[in-house]
Order: C-alpha cells, then sequence, then structure tokens
C-alpha cells in the first residue's frame, strides 16, 4: 500500500526497501535468497512486494511465524506467472510448524527405497528400474526445504548486519508538524487532542487522515482535493485500548491490526461468555481487506467513511456499540452506532466535531453475535453484502425467547440498513424453524432491493439477505442445542453453520531430472533472479528519464460506437505542464495500425485499415485512443487530458456476440470451416441413439500483468532517429510501427526490451499502439515522452481474453461413443481484427480436445463488436475451445446419466486416429497417461468420497473432475501444428 | 569563442544556432545543404561551426562575398579530418568572384572532348578510349561548381524564410543590468560613462569586460576568480570612432574588427600620406587572432591586459599614441602609450581609472610605419616576436636624415622594449647600408634575451629582432627610392619588403566513377552528412545525461617518475559538489590495462601487467592517472581534483629515446629484426663505391581529434550491469577491459558508439582507461557517471604519435643504385607497451619505401620512456619508417649532387621484385605511377622554375619534390600485409 502512504506521513520513519535489505553485490537477505532458490520468481515485477511482506513478516514477530501467519501475510500481493506454490514453498523455511510435505529426513530418502520428499510415499515420478544411477536415471526433482527458522537460513552470501531502527530517530524529539504541499495542500499532524481540536475550529473542512486508505483512493481515482489534511496518528487521547466495566473503549484512531490483537487478547482473557461481540469482530476483521491495510487502516476512518459496504459498520449497529464524539469546545457527547449513518456517507458528525472513540459493550449470557461477509472472493474483496447480527435470549416462563434482538445489512443501501419489523416479528417468540417463513418475508420488506440496486446482481444479494439470516437462525440454534436448551439441528445442515476455514496451501511440482551438459536438464535458477528479488532489476518505469522527459496520457473515447464531431484542447492547454496534445491529423506516417500478417507482407503500411493510432472520425469502442496529451507530469497530463472535451454523435453499437451475429456483423473474410466425415450424412442415418444440441458461453478475462503497458521512447539525432524502451512481447513489432506510423525507415527506429512484468499475450500486438502515440509526440517535440498507463486506463483499452460462443449438436450412442459434431464457433474479435482470426482458428484447431469424433464439421466466425480488440491471451484460443468440448461432454454424461470421465475416456483419441485437421497420431500416450493418472490418484476412490461428502452435506458441496487436453505448437499454422 | 562568451552577455541579443537556420525535417538550409553534398563532413564534430562562419558571413555581408573574404572568416574553424579542400569548396558558390576553376561551361565538356572543370585541359583522369558511353566508361568525378550567389543556390528542401532579428527585441528597451551569477559572482552593465565611473567607484577592483576573450581563459585555465564585472559593451562614450585633427581617436571598448573597418576607411579617404600608421596597425590586424575574436575583443581590452605578446601595444608605442584615462572623479589625463606599459601585465592605471579612448596621430610626409609578426603559424597564433618600428626621414642640409625614430619589440621581454641605443644612434643619421652592422650591435644590447628566457628559443628570436629591423631598414630604403630619394634595392633583397599575400586556395581531387550497381563506385554523400551540417548528430557530448549523472575529473601525476608517498583528500572531500574520489585500491576487479593482444588471448586479465587503471605505487609519467574525482558538475569535479594532495618521492626518468638507449631502458621482448641479402658482406666487398651514415629524428604528433575523450558510463539493473557510450574506435576495447577492471561477465558490458568526431588512433587504445575509470567510480557508486577530458588534459594524458629514431648506414654505386642499407630503428613507447610493439613493426615494414635494396637489414627496439604512452595514429608507424627512408635518399642524392627524385627513380621497385619482408612483387605500377605524374605536373619544367626563382630571391624560397610511397594493408600481420 505504498501507493496510499502520502509522503508527509513518513515524517520520523525509518522506511526499508527492498534493495535496502540486500543486494546482489553485498549479499542477498535470506528471505531474498530463499525466493530465487525456490524458482519462486518469473517475470519478478512482484517478488519485491512478496518479499518485503514476508520480511516486515519476520521483522514484527517475536518469534518465527507459523505457516498460516505466512500465507496471511502474503494475502495482499499478486502474482500472476509465477504462481503462488513456489513462493509458498520458498517462504514455508521460516515457519516454525513442521508439516509431513516438509519433512522428508535424509536417512529415509537414503535407503534405496524411492520416497517422494513431498508426499512420503514411494515416488511416482521416479522410474524405479533407474535407481540404481545409471546416467540418465531420472531422479526426483522435488527439492526438499527443510523446515528452519529464520535465523538458521544458509544466507551465505548475506554479509550484512540485519538493518536496525535508526537511534537519532529513535531519540528524537517528535514534533508537530505543518507542511506545505504540491498545489497548496497543507498537512498539519498534532501532537494532542487539544492541537487537534484547535486545528479543527480553525479549519472545519479539514480531513482527518490516518491511513489514507480511502482519502488517498478518493484523491487518486476520484478527483477528490482536500486542501487541508490533519494527521491524526500522534493523538495519544485518540488510540485508547481500554478494557472498562461497560465494555471495550476503542479510540478511533486504533488501527485495524491493533485491534485484531486487542481483541484475540480481551477473548484469551475473558473467555468466550461476555465477548461474542468481540468474536464476530475478530472474526469479521480476517476477511476485512488484506494485513497491509489492516495496518494502517483505523476504526474511526471506517466509521466516518460510512462506506455503504464498510463490513464493520452493520456489526457496531448490532452489537449496539456506542460512539463518543468531542466538539471543539471539548464537550462529548454519545450517540449509538444505530443512529450515526444518516445517509451515503453522511454521518452524524458536525464539521466542528470529532470522533473520540467508540464503546463495544459486553455481551450477556445467552446473547450470541455474529458476522456475515458474501464477497467475490474471500481475500481483499469487498463485500456483495455483509451483516453483523445479534439476538438475546432470555428465560420467560420456562421458554427460552427472544428478549432482544438485532439484524443489520450491509451492501444493500446507501446505509446499513436494519430489519425493524423482522425484529419487532422475532422478540418473544421462540427460536424454531416454524418462525423463519414469516421472518423471510419480513426481511424482504425491511430490505428491498429494487431491479436496478447500485451493485447489481440483485437477486443473488436478496437471496444472500435470507440465507445469513438462515445461517444466523441455525447457529444460534446450535449454540443453545449445546446447551440442552435447543434441538440439535440435523447433521446435513450442520455445513451451514461450520465456520470457514482454510488448511495451509501444499502442492508439489514433479519432473524428471536428466542432466545434458551442465544445465540443460536442471531446474537452474533463472538468471534474472537475483536481481529480481533485490529489486536490482530494472523495467521501463525503472529507467532513469532522460532530462526533460514529458508524460503522457490518452484522450479516450466514452462512447462505443461515435462520430466525433470536435475536439476541443482550448482548456486544456492552459492546463498546469500542458506541452502538447496530438491527433490523428498530427501523425507524421500513417495513422493505421492493421493486422500483423499483413503488415509482414508489406511492410509499408496495413492493407486493412482496420485500426487507427488516433480515431480519426469514427470511434468504435470506449476507450479507443484518439489523441494524446503531453505534460511535464504524469498528474498534470492526467489533468489536461481529462479537460480535452470530445464531442460525439452517438451511433447504434455492438455489444455482445449475440447481437453481432444477430446484425451479421463479422470482421470480413474471417469465415472458417473444417470438417472430417459427413455431419449431416451422420445425422440422417440414424446411427446416433441419441442427438443433443446445446450452447457454451466462454467468458473473456483481462490480462492483469503486474506491469502496466509503458514505453519510454526519446528521439536521438535530434529526432532523426527514434529509441524507445518497451514492455513489450514483440519488440520487433513496435520497431514495424513506429516506424511506419512516423514515416521513418525502419533503420531509424529502435526498440528494446530488458524484461517485462508479466504479457501473457497482452503485449503482443496491443502494446504497439501505446508506442505509436506516444512516439508521435515525442517526435514531433523532439522530447522523451514515457506513457505508464494506469490500471484502469490498461484494463479500459487494451483488450482481453476473446469470449466465445460455441453452439453444438451432437449425437451419439447409447454406449456413450461420440459419432458426430457440428460445431459453429463464434469469438467477439472487438473492434479491429489483430490477431482475432488466427485465435479463433486456434480454438477450433482445439475443438475436438483429445477425442475421437468420426464425423464433425466446425464453422467459426469473428465477430465485430464495440468493444475494444480483443488479442492473444494464454492458450490463445486453445482453452476455449477445449472448454466447449468439455461442456458438451458433460451435457452428454448427464444425457447417459454416467460420469464425464467414463464419457471422455470411452472416446480418447488412439494411435491411427486422423485428427479433424488432417494429423495422424502416431505414439499417441494419452491412454497410458489417463490410465496411470487416475490410479496414482485414486480418482475412483475419491469421486467416492465426494459422493459421499455431498450427500451429508446440505450447505456444502465438494466437486472432482479429470479433464485431459493436448496443446498444438506454432498457433495456426497447419502444417507445423503437430 | 561561443566557450568566452559569458551567458551574462547575451542578454538582448538574438541567438542563432546551426539547428536553428535548418534542419532534416524542415529542410536544409542551402549553406548546409552545399557543405553536405560536397563532402564537406567527415566526421562531423567541427562541421556545425563552419556551416556558422559562413552563414554569418552571409548574413553580415550586404552582398555576396569574395572567396578571400570566405576564406578569411573560416580562419577561426579548425578542421582534422574532412580536410579544408571539399570546405572551402563547398562554400566557394556563395563568393560573387569568378574562378577559372569553376567555369568549366556546359558546352565546353558536352562536345566530345573530355574537358577536366577542374582545369579546362583535356582530361588526364579520364579514359579517352572509353569516352563513347560504354557502361564501365571511366567518368570525370570532378563535381563543378558553378558560381552562384547565396540567393540562386538550390535549397531546393530549405522551405523557411530566413530567420531575422526578432522584433521584440528591436523595440525593446536596452536596460542597465545587474546579475547574480554563480559563487557569489555580480555582473554590472552600465548603459554611460557615468554609471560605469560610478560603478567602479564603488567597486575599484571590479573587472572592465568587452569580449572576455581574455578574463575567461584566466577564469578558465588559471583559476582566476573575478567577483565583480562590469560590462562596458553598452557605454557608448567608450565607442567613439573618430577622425580628428590631430590624428583618429578610438575608443577603448571599440572592436578590433570595427578598427579594421574604420581603418580601411580612412586610408581609402586619407591615402597613404598620413596613415602609414593606420596602415601598419590594419596589417598586423589581419593576423591578430581570428575572425571570431576580432568581432569581440576590444582596443582597449588588449591595451589594459598588456599582455607581453600583445601584436598592437609595440605599435601603439612606435606610432606616438596616446591614451585618455579618466578616473572616477571625471578627471581626464593622458598618457603616451610608451609610458603605460610598467610591468608584466601592469599598467599606468589606477583602480579608479578607466581608458576613455586611444589618440593615433596621423603620420607625416616622408614618416614610415611597419608591423611586424612572427609565430608558429600565420593565423590565429601568438607572436613569437613581434614589433613596431616608424622613422621619420627629413632633409637636412641636402641630406635626408633620420629626424626621429621609434623601435619597439613584443615578445620579448615582460612589457614592449624599445630599442633606445639604437634610435639615439640613428637619429641624424642618413638610412644606408653602412649603419647596419653598428645598428645590430646595439639592438642586441637593447634587446637581451637571457638564455632562459620564457618562451625559449632565444637564438631565434634573437635574430628575429635583428631581421625585423633589416626589413625596416630594407622597406624604407626601398620607399624612399620610389620618390628617388635613396638607392635602389637589389632584386634579391626585394623579396624581404614583399608582405606576405596567399592567394585562394585552390585544390582539387579526381577520381574515376565506375557505377556498379546504385552505389558502389559512386561519391555518395554519407549518411550523417545531413545530420552534422544541422548539428542534430549526436555525440556523446550530446547525449542526455540521465538523473543524477556525475561529472568526472582525474587526478593526474605531476611527475614523470616518482613513488607516491601518500593521497590526502582531506581537503578535496569537503570541497562543494564533491562524490567521491577512486584509487587504485578501490578497483572491484583487476587494476591492470595491458596490451591490447595480451588480452585477446587470455580474455581475462593482462598477461603484462604494465599498465595501471591507477597508479597504485610509483607513476611513471606526468599525467598519468592516479585517481578519478565525480562530482555534481565538471567545474566542482574538477576543483575538487585539484585539492587532492598527492605526495611523491621523485625518481630519476627516461626522457628522450636519446637516454633510453643510453640506458638501455627498452620494453621487454621488443626487440625486432627483419633483413635480407647480407649487408656486411656487401659492405665488405668493397661493390659499394659510396658509404654514408646518419640519423634521422622524426618527431611526435598529438592526434587533436576535434571531440576530446569522453564516455558516459550508467548502472543498469542497480549496478549489476554497466553501460557506456563512449567517443572510441573500439568499443569492443571497451567492454572488455571495463569487464576486467570491474570484475564483471562481458555480457554484463555494454559499450556503444554511434559515432565519434575523430579519432585517428588516438582512440583505438587509450580511451579506454578514461572509460575505465568512469566505470569504477559509477560502479561503485551506482550513479551515471560522465568523463569529457578538457582539451589540456586530454593533450597532457593520452599520448601521441610516436617519435623515432632511425640511424642508417647506406651503401651505393657513383650511378645512385642503392646497395646495401643498415638501419636501426627506435620508436619512444612512453610508459606502458601499449600498441608500440605493432607501430615500430609497420614502421620496419615500411622503412624500404618503393626501393629495391638487395641487401638490407633493420633491427627496432621499443623505449621505454616517462612519457604517457604513446599509441595509433594515421599510418601507424609507416609514415615514420618512409620518412627515415627519404632523409637517407636526400642524404643520398646530396652526396652524389643529384635531385633525389633521379635516385628515387632509379631505385624504384619492379615486377619482381622480393620485398624485404618476402613479398613478391606482382603487376607493379609505380614505374608508370611516377612516369605518368611526372609529365602530368610537368615536374621538370617546375623545378627549372623553383630554381630559377630561389637564385633570384634571396629572403624566400621555394621548393618542389615527388616522393613515392607504398602502404601495407592489415597492419603488421606479415601474411596479410601484401
Amino acid at each position: 500500500n505504498a501507493c496510499l502512504a502520502p509522503l508527509y506521513s513518513l515524517e520520523g520513519m525509518h522506511i526499508i526497501t527492498v534493495e535496502g535489505i540486500g543486494n546482489c553485490r553485498r549479499g542477498l537477505h535470506p528471505v531474498q535468497e530463499r525466493l530465487a532458490e525456490a524458482h519462486g520468481s518469473q517475470c519478478g515485477f512482484c517478488t519485491p512486494g512478496f518479499v518485503m511482506s514476508m520480511y516486515a513478516l519476520l521483522r514484527s514477530s517475536k518469534q518465527p511465524p507459523t505457516k498460516e501467519q505466512i500465507e496471511d501475510s502474503l494475502a495482499g500481493n499478486l502474482c500472476r506467472c509465477t504462481g503462488y506454490r513456489p513462493i509458498i514453498d520458498a517462504f514455508g523455511v521460516f515457519a516454525k510448524t513442521d508439516d509431513s510435505l516438509y519433512t522428508a529426513s535424509p536417512s529415509e530418502s537414503a535407503n534405496g527405497k524411492a520416497i517422494c520428499p513431498s508426499t512420503g510415499k514411494p515416488c511416482l515420478c521416479r522410474n524405479e528400474t533407474d535407481v540404481n544411477g545409471n546416467e540418465s536415471s531420472l531422479l526426483s526433482s522435488v527439492k526438499t526445504y527443510l523446515p528452519s527458522s529464520y535465523n538458521e537460513i544458509d544466507g551465505n552470501a548475506y554479509n550484512e548486519k540485519e538493518l536496525i531502527f535508526p537511534p537519532e530517530l529513535q531519540l528524537r524529539k517528535i514534533m508537530p508538524l505543518r507542511l506545505n504541499g504540491f498545489n497548496g495542500v497543507r498537512w498539519y499532524r498534532p501532537l494532542k487532542l487539544d492541537q487537534l481540536l484547535q486545528l479543527k475550529s480553525c479549519y472545519p473542512e479539514a480531513k482527518l487522515i490516518i491511513g489514507n486508505s480511502e482519502v488517498g483512493v478518493e484523491t487518486e481515482f476520484k478527483n477528490a482535493q482536500y486542501g487541508v489534511m490533519i494527521s491524526v496518528t500522534h493523538v495519544p487521547e485518540l488510540h485508547t485500548l481500554k478494557v472498562e466495566e461497560d465494555g471495550l473503549r476503542i479510540g478511533s484512531a486504533v488501527r485495524l491490526a491493533q485491534l485484531q490483537d486487542f481483541l484475540k487478547k480481551v477473548i484469551a482473557e475473558r473467555g468466550s461468555l461476555q465477548t461474542s461481540s468481540c468474536q464476530a469482530i475478530l472474526r469479521q476483521l480476517k476477511w476485512f481487506a488484506g494485513t497491509q491495510i489492516r495496518n494502517v487502516a483505523s476504526v474511526g476512518g471506517n466509521i466516518c467513511t460510512a462506506s455503504p459496504i464498510s463490513d464493520l459498520n452493520p456489526l457496531w449497529m448490532s452489537t449496539g456499540a456506542t460512539f463518543q464524539i468531542i466538539d471543539v469546545n471539548n464537550n462529548v457527547r454519545t450517540t449509538v452506532a444505530k443512529d450515526f449513518f444518516l445517509g451515503y456517507r453522511k454521518v452524524d458528525l458536525k464539521d466542528d466535531e470529532v470522533l473520540l472513540s467508540v464503546i463495544l459493550p459486553w455481551t450477556r449470557p445467552f446473547e450470541y453475535v455474529k458476522e456475515f461477509k458474501q464477497a467475490h472472493r474471500r481475500q481483499d474483496d469487498i463485500a456483495l453484502v455483509n451483516a453483523g447480527m445479534r439476538v438475546h435470549i432470555t428465560e420467560a416462563e420456562g421458554n427460552w425467547i427472544v428478549s432482544d434482538v438485532s439484524i443489520v445489512y450491509g451492501g444493500v443501501a446507501a446505509v446499513p440498513l436494519t430489519a425493524g419489523k423482522t425484529e419487532s416479528f422475532l422478540v418473544g417468540k421462540k427460536l424454531d424453524y416454524g418462525l423463519l417463513d414469516e421472518a423471510f418475508n419480513l426481511l424482504k420488506e425491511d430490505i428491498p432491493l429494487a431491479e436496478n440496486a447500485p451493485g447489481g446482481m440483485v437477486e443473488f444479494r436478496s437471496s444472500l439477505t435470507l440465507s445469513f439470516f438462515f445461517k444466523f437462525f441455525l447457529y444460534v440454534t446450535h449454540e443453545m442445542n449445546t446447551k440442552g436448551l435447543s434441538e440439535g439441528l440435523d447433521v446435513a445442515n450442520m455445513s451451514a453453520i461450520q465456520s470457514y476455514t482454510r488448511p495451509v496451501t501444499t502442492g508439489t511440482q514433479g519432473y524428471e531430472l536428466v542432466r545434458q551438459g551442465t544445465a540443460v536438464g536442471q531446474p537452474m535458477v533463472h538468471l534474472s533472479a537475483m536481481l529480481q528479488v533485490t529489486g536490482e532489476a530494472e523495467y521501463v518505469g525503472d529507467t532513469p528519464t532522460p532530462p526533460n522527459t514529458l508524460h503522457a496520457a490518452l484522450v479516450l473515447s466514452k462512447e462505443a460506437h461515435a462520430r466525433i464531431l470536435s475536439i476541443d484542447d482550448s482548456v486544456a492547454k492552459f492546463s498546469p505542464g500542458f506541452a502538447g496534445l496530438f491527433l490523428s491529423k498530427d501523425v507524421p506516417g500513417a495513422n493505421n495500425i492493421g493486422p500483423i500478417r499483413f503488415l509482414q507482407k508489406k511492410n509499408i503500411g496495413p492493407i486493412i485499415h482496420d485500426g487507427e493510432v488516433f480515431a480519426s472520425d469514427v470511434v468504435t469502442c470506449v476507450g479507443q485512443i484518439i489523441g494524446i496529451v503531453v505534460a511535464d507530469t504524469h498528474d498534470n497530463a492526467k489533468a489536461a487530458a481529462n479537460k480535452v472535451n470530445v464531442k460525439y454523435s452517438e451511433l447504434p453499437a455492438i455489444l455482445s456476440i449475440e447481437e453481432a451475429i444477430k446484425a451479421g456483423s463479422f470482421h470480413p473474410h474471417t469465415t472458417r470451416c473444417l470438417s472430417k466425415g459427413d455431419v449431416e450424412l451422420c445425422f440422417a442415418s440414424n446411427t446416433c441413439d441419441k442427438v443433443i444440441e446445446g450452447e457454451v458461453q466462454v467468458g473473456g478475462q483481462e490480462h492483469f500483468y503486474m506491469e502496466p503497458q509503458c514505453t519510454l521512447v526519446w528521439p536521438v539525432d535530434s529526432g532523426n532517429e527514434i529509441h524507445m524502451i518497451s514492455s513489450t512481447q514483440a519488440p520487433h513489432t513496435h520497431q514495424k510501427y513506429v516506424a511506419n506510423v512516423l514515416g521513418l525507415p525502419l533503420s531509424k527506429v529502435v526498440c528494446k526490451t530488458k524484461r517485462i512484468g508479466g504479457g501473457f499475450g497482452g503485449k503482443e500486438t496491443r502494446s504497439v499502439i501505446f508506442a505509436a502515440a506516444a512516439s508521435v509526440a515525442s517526435y514531433c517535440l523532439r522530447r522523451p515522452v514515457k506513457i505508464v498507463l494506469d490500471r484502469d486506463v490498461d484494463m479500459m483499452t487494451t483488450g482481453q481474453r476473446h469470449s466465445f460462443l460455441g453452439k453444438y449438436k451432437v449425437g451419439f450412442t447409447n454406449d456413450g461413443k461420440i459419432l458426430a459434431l457440428d460445431l459453429e464457433i463464434y469469438n467477439n474479435g472487438g473492434n479491429t481484427l489483430d490477431l482475432s482470426l488466427a485465435v479463433l482458428e486456434h480454438a477450433m484447431l482445439e475443438s475436438e480436445n483429445v477425442y475421437d469424433i468420426p464425423n464433425i464439421r466446425a464453422s467459426g466466425k469473428v465477430c465485430f463488436t464495440n468493444f475494444p480488440s480483443n488479442t492473444a491471451f494464454r492458450g490463445f484460443g486453445g482453452p476455449q475451445g477445449m472448454l466447449i468440448a468439455e461442456n458438451w461432454i458433460h451435457h452428454m454424461a448427464t444425457e447417459l446419466r454416467r460420469s464425464p470421465e467414463e464419457i471422455k475416456e470411452l472416446n480418447l483419441h488412439s494411435d491411427g486416429t486422423v485428427l479433424y485437421y488432417g494429423q495422424l497420431l502416431q505414439n499417441c500416450m494419452i491412454h497410458s497417461v489417463w490410465d496411470e493418472l487416475k490410479a496414482s490418484s485414486n480418482f475412483v476412490e475419491a469421486r467416492k468420497a465426494v459422493n459421499v461428502f455431498n450427500s451429508n452435506n446440505r450447505w456444502r458441496k465438494r466437486g472432482i473432475a479429470m479433464v485431459p487436453t493436448k496443446f498444438g505448437i506454432s498457433f495456426t499454422t497447419k502444417f507445423m501444428n503437430q
């Protein structure tokens, strides 16, 4: 979260960076060394983050952390290419806990019997006949990491003392701050509450800041501007954490991570009786953002931000918490949480008031509190719906009835909603199944979600409100039952109240080691690994910018399909730092970006003019580039680009494959057809016992390379030559297109790429448009230009994995043997052809997957839609083709009431199969691989176990599958695709 | 002279740069276009200067300039690789005068007869048999430049209007200035005399500045510091130029170029009678510095600087000029020039006084003034000795006697010296030859030059003082004779008084055009020419420096041979901007720089450790690198480097080839011997009619590439990789040495060289030591480091062409046929071996030149001396070997009293000759080439004409020679050297 930490807030702090803990010249820190040696870095862009998360954990722990703590500490780090297994493996050695996965002792593996160190069982990946050391013997390659505490780690090369907190900072007297920032911003840091209140009286509109995790986002993405900011991180009165008679007093500036620690301590000391609320809050905090955010975000910040999807506010409300508020005249008032939230981000707090603390009351006997949250993913995600519920059950006339209840939902309205009618209905009643129907009906009234409610997914979210309550009901019922005061739940329902716990991640990768020469066949640590774990590896963004470098921001289309009426820069050009706006008319060479293959044939300009560097007349998608603004800083460029006023006349847009098919909107010359046998004849001949038809939709996917698209362009020989450093998978394409766009010979354009932070196909052809746009500005102004896309712009403009639509008709026998497949396949090309035709072809080539189909006909088309042009993505159409195949296989299995694996096994390719694109399969291993894997994984047993689990658990299910695939190489050049 | 113009002085000016007048994208200015198309740029480093000198001339001339003006305007520009012929040819088209060289009309050359456009005669370079258009016909290649005025020039590509002086500057009111500069410097620009006087009263120590041509040099090279500077360029009272009754009044701030124009006008108006002084001063100004300096330097600046070698001060003194001086209280006093100069740079001017003007009196009838100057070269050089002499002859009693005489010499003492005794002796005497002996004796007393007089060359300079007077005597005698008042000079003496006039330079280059394909065989304009004439071509110094770049300065040995006792940086490290000092102990890899060939064999470190990056213990020459200082600016780095205090213990040094031979000081393993026939036997056999012996010394030579040694080094991947851009002839050598010095693999070191501003061998191996030194600083600090040698440092440290000593013994017949040569050849390798052995070998291979010598023995050795290591230089030893050969050929000719050409012709190689290194000559063309050239140049006639001229002219001589050479390729690899 470094990007959210204002520089001001670092006053007096000691900052440790990945470069500071170790480097290649002086020696790697053990954390760095482990990650490199365990192959835990690939593109390396995310690597410093992982290293520092782990380092921070080790530095903050008094004893070696557990594996769970390690995984938790990495929850805020994303990796897109290495995969998490080797990273977690690497850091596993720093854990104090042991695990069978890592305990293969040398004696065990030395007794001649091949023990796989990852499973502890006889090794499947090892060829037993070769054990006795033939030169070519296959050795197990799973590296054994012995558990170790972090001071036992090798660290041979690390010869520096661990960094200490500088004594000069420790001895330093903290002073109140008043700093002046860019654009007239002022930053105050009072050291006492009365200083804060005095500031607040001078600047009632001042924003109070603790972690900046909300204000930072508002400033960055919502153009919020705060002139005066008061950092309250050093006001001790706001940092109270006290156990009091009526509950816990929690200062508003207390960080969420501190609150977690404090709650754990309180729960441990007081036991569960009084701490049901504490426990609910603690459990909710586990899924509240990630470690890095919890380390800085504060209790009061979350409350006052009053986000409609705050995970905590429904809990404060339902637990009956109260807020203490102080005004600038030192008057303190108290309000209950329930009354505090007035409207969308509007709270009961005046400009001259400050939230002082929260008082969380103890729970009474038979008072139960439970938290709920449903999000797309558990970690680091915001809720779709969340809730806090509390019930107090008391004995009245021999009956245990609800004496008090509080049900509050978040994420369903502008403020957390209390289910008042439901509460009233429940009070005085005995909690039993009989109440549920009426409670559900009332809940629907209490928590209405209009069809067009912000956030969408209305049906799902409505059902979540009910199911949360149902789970709460089951929970309380179960709790009462444990005290003998209620009937027990049936076993199938128990799964609804068991809270989710994920075991520590485990995984192994098995491969053969065949030494050939010095390195071939060995799992060598790649050459950049050491540079990546130390942060020394330079990416485009790290390249020092030459003097006079300008920074670029794009003017993007806001319409999916529209005619450009006018482009007005009269305001933009007076924006601070503005240095130029470049449009299609400014392109010195050709404004066209065409499909790469056509360009390759004719070196000069694209034949199919289906793409433009800058939209000249008509825009065909949201996010299409209309112009580029360059300015002295990235921020100024963005601000100026925002001020370019484009007027459009809207045109009808095509926004799905279905719409494209309906409108006949296809890219020209993209119809493809492949066939084998005679599908028509087969269907007509009555040999098929069954014929099924269906549709499969395969969605798109953002590449999400960690390093966004970026290029640094600079003129050489005063602009008669253009050089660039680009994050691209195809520097030669950059050279070619930029030369074309600038009207320069190829010899005068140089593109270099040292390394990139992920690409996955997204930097194969699409990266060039940003380099080309930047080069126009650089060429015209004869100044260096750097373009780095913000993540949101990158996602908006660069296209994705192609979404597909497959329509199938399959004929087969009752035994499950496939006889005929008639397939129509469409992909969503977006607004230019780019690589879509090749992707379509590849999907078609993979669309029989590994199944023998005597009669097959596949026809494909690339749909033109008003989306950013979709492009290459890992698999290049293959996964989509296979997924469609796996879908109709499952459809067959359902039809025949057999397991999909049986159907698959029955139809697998075998030696002599001629694929529908003409290849004769020889030495086909698929049957033996299938059988070996089925046996080694105990698939049949596992399938049975899954079935048993599913029939025993009503609210939680498991799945299992075996999916065979093959994958052609060489993309779609047919004769090479074998 | 841009380097001497303080930024302050440009206030209110319009600056036109080479980039401003035209560029590749918008079109070239005609001046640029001509220079490129006439092949007038090679390395291109000097090219912008030539363009701007020409442009300035055209812009300042109301009508097209003459060829003489063009050459004059280029006198301040140096070129080291293109040669001046194509440059002058290129600009010749802008001249208004015509010349037979450029008048070949199309009709003449189109009549089928091959007329060479450069000579107007039937073309010798054209094969007559091929005239009628065979495909392979040889075409005359001498391009015809038709004369043209500069607005008739093609300039097709030039589509910009000529730049105008900006109206806003023209309309702008000039204001007095008070500017604050770096290091507390203050710059005043008063607009009136009283403002100046007031400033002078406030700051008596203030320096008055006009052209900064003296102060700029003092500041740059002599560490002079002036806190307060007053620019008097805008004080009208100091710019007087008036014809008055008693003479000319010349304001002290008048520029020398203005004075030239004014004198020309006055002389034209007044005729020669009153203007003998004016004429002498005008003639002296022609050789006073160059146009650029005369454009800025002032009359008063030159007077007050009081340089002992001022070209004008002896003239002011001898002409009887007076100086008007004003003090801060407005009192004006007058002093005669003779009394103004008090001592070394000490004049009769108090701190509160300002030189106002000079009054140059008219000359009377029979009053003659003459200027004298002898320098190493005529243009842009300072005098060895100069002088001003005036005599007034009057009739007394029927005799024309000297009534007044003034003889003043410059360059012979701290102040211009008046020859008082000689003057007294002459007064009242009649000027005739009889006076000369006594006058010479008195002159020797008047102008004593001690043996150790500053400036050296005492004997030569002494004789100059006498010969100047002799010339003056002849001049006056001749002048009186023209009036019939004296005997005439004999014809042989006339040559002493004819003033030197050089005709406009002419030259042609003839070559064959044989078209092969599109470009081969054609005189194509090279690809960078357009970039070079527009100044758009980037050299190392133009490469934008990355942020945080440090600048380097070297700590150099001040001793030729000494032990380093201590290196003290205690003062240096507190110097402003200091960032580090790196010495031998700081080198991360090997501190050795060895000969390139040994390195090539063993890729890692040099085998012969005969050079160090930084001297570790002992220095072996003045200028050897001891350390490198890096700082934020180049100036700060130099200042800090000056403060590094190195203590030495002196050791005996070897400072010449002779000393080395005497001491047996040779580089190890460098003795070489080549022989053919039997020299001893031949000398012993009495077949030689004559045997001569002798020695030839061949001096060294500074490379003087226009672009000094420079490298920009920067770390990549945080210093795990080192990249550099270097001005070098061998980037691969930079890569290899820097990798070695830093201990990095070759793959982690990159050196790029786009173009260099001349090298000539001086950037073949020696450039690497500066790159290596800079790379140590860059690597250790992980910051970019730029090193650019100042010219003086470059000349001091980089080594030169090898000086040689050849000792020969030649036996030959009376007919002139060479029978035997015994040769010992030594070169001065300096303090490391570098390429000296290869240079020696190459000299040996060329030391028979083109002469057939039946018996030859040559032995060679490389001398170790305490000079900077000498290195490759155009010709690589070849010229030295040939020069030695030509010397003994001349010795033979003298011995035989025949012309050298006869001896050469007699001994030329011919088909079947076996060279002494074993090559059999086949198809040897030397005889036919020799004969053809001798005929086409009318050599025999020309030789006769030279002889006649020389016998007719006692004081001026001509020479003529034909020198044949051959040159082996592939340096010294014998089998390829043919």
